[in-house]
């Protein structure tokens, strides 16, 4: 399509993980002409961090995000232990590919827990004990809430109001990604983002569908589903982030089937019309 | 088993509602020492009201609550008018049975819209709308708010502080429902059952999988999952509610699929170990 720009957005890999690996990925964004990306870890892994720093830098890519650490939750002291060391390993290749922030999710239950509020202290104390290597190494670390319906499995931190405590209370070098998919629905989202101001360091796009068919892998397209994202944008940029809004969309029977070009083209052209 | 106690507990017949009707359920719970329920209004429409009312006084039943109303938000004002008249009409058929309340639901976005506040605007109108003729039918209405991961095609209503800000604008008549399926997670639970105070009228119990495979049709029986059911009950009594406990479970792919008996005695077993 005519008059199409991709300036300002930039594709979670996750997206099109099923059809490309971070050097095909690459070359597919900037023939859409889309230079931010977000990797994910086994991106750089499969690539081997020099060679995937290399392809990032040679290319001039912005990277809005490093996808992911955070889950510190864990059964007992070396699960914890072992969630820190594998924290700052991923801050150090951050680091190597540039990225703009590390994103970082809460963590679901250990397996057999009920207590909520304790692995919401674990994730903190991690989030803390990384913090000083964060900082060091120059990686902003984005608390990102995920919606409730992953709270037990996957994301202890689910408001944006918990983030921001979480922020609050740890300082410098923290700060929260805004995805539409996990925060749509919450009444106090414009609230929360105006008091997160500076703290917005990321802006994840996509769609919620109705009806919803899974609760991991249904995530929809810009402008199939019913989240008002212009709306949210708007909050975002008045709160000072004017960043990439980048596209990160799991879809195991839609997207992730299609070929990626297709995703990648209707990307753009959503980014264009309905963000 | 033995010593197990049925006191204070309720069946939500939604729970058993591929097994029986109205007055077979009825039969069953009694034959499981369960004196209190909560119907439906399928419940009451395939039996009858005047038949329904009979078999409710009859056997002395409490009914904890009446499911459900509410789902205000509408297309255009003749679909908010019917929405309005269908609330009134079972406000009457809830006094008729004796219900302690009548729950509400916010209801969805309306096809097409990206609303949300437009959306909870209009079930704040609409539950206003009706509140008279339930004060003058001394039926208080309980807003049930639902799980964020229903907010778009069901629930707009997602928070209880969201709920507790509705209830305050409108005054008596009106509480909440504290269902643990869709508020388990919420970090500020404890604070806003210790708000809502006398205003909680309901408290409903079953239980949060992991995995969850069904946004809507896979909650789990007390003691399966990870939701802290005592720990909740605590806040719900320290609030002052020390009414029934009300099992409210929808598993189209496991409880449904089993004997009806079966599943009133494994609540009755739950409530007297986990709950």
């Amino acid at each position: 399509m005519k008059n199409m720009k991709a300036d300002g957005l930039s594709i979670n890999l996750a997206t099109v993980r099923q059809q490309f690996d971070l050097k095909t990925g690459v070359e597919a964004c900037l023939k859409h002409g889309i230079t931010a990306i977000a990797p994910w870890r086994d991106h750089i892994q499969a690539t081997g961090l020099r060679e995937a720093a290399h392809i990032i830098h040679s290319n001039n890519l912005k990277v809005t995000g490093y996808c992911r650490g955070g889950l510190f939750p864990a059964a007992d002291a070396a699960g914890r232990q072992a969630a820190i060391d594998m924290n700052k390993e991923m801050i150090d290749e951050a680091a190597a590919i540039g990225a703009d922030c590390m994103v970082m999710i809460g963590g679901g239950l250990p397996p057999g827990s009920r207590d909520m509020k304790g692995a919401r202290k674990m994730f903190a104390e991690g989030l803390a004990a990384v913090l000083p290597h964060a900082r060091a190494n120059k990686v902003p670390l984005a608390i990102e809430p995920l919606h409730p319906m992953v709270a037990a499995d996957r994301g202890c931190v689910s408001l944006l109001c918990e983030a921001l405590d979480i922020c609050d209370a740890l300082g410098e070098g923290v700060g929260v990604a805004i995805d539409v998919y996990h925060l749509w629905w919450d009444p106090n989202l414009e609230r929360d983002i105006a008091r997160a101001g500076a703290r917005v360091i990321a802006h994840h796009i996509c769609d919620w569908l109705v009806p919803t068919k899974d609760l991991l892998l249904d995530r929809g397209m810009m402008g199939d589903g019913v989240v008002d994202l212009p709306g949210i944008r708007r909050m975002v940029e008045a709160a000072g982030f004017h960043g990439h809004q980048e596209v990160e969309i799991f879809s195991a029977e839609n997207w992730w089937k299609k070929p990626g070009d297709e995703v990648l083209r209707t990307c753009v052209e959503r980014y264009n019309t309905v963000c």
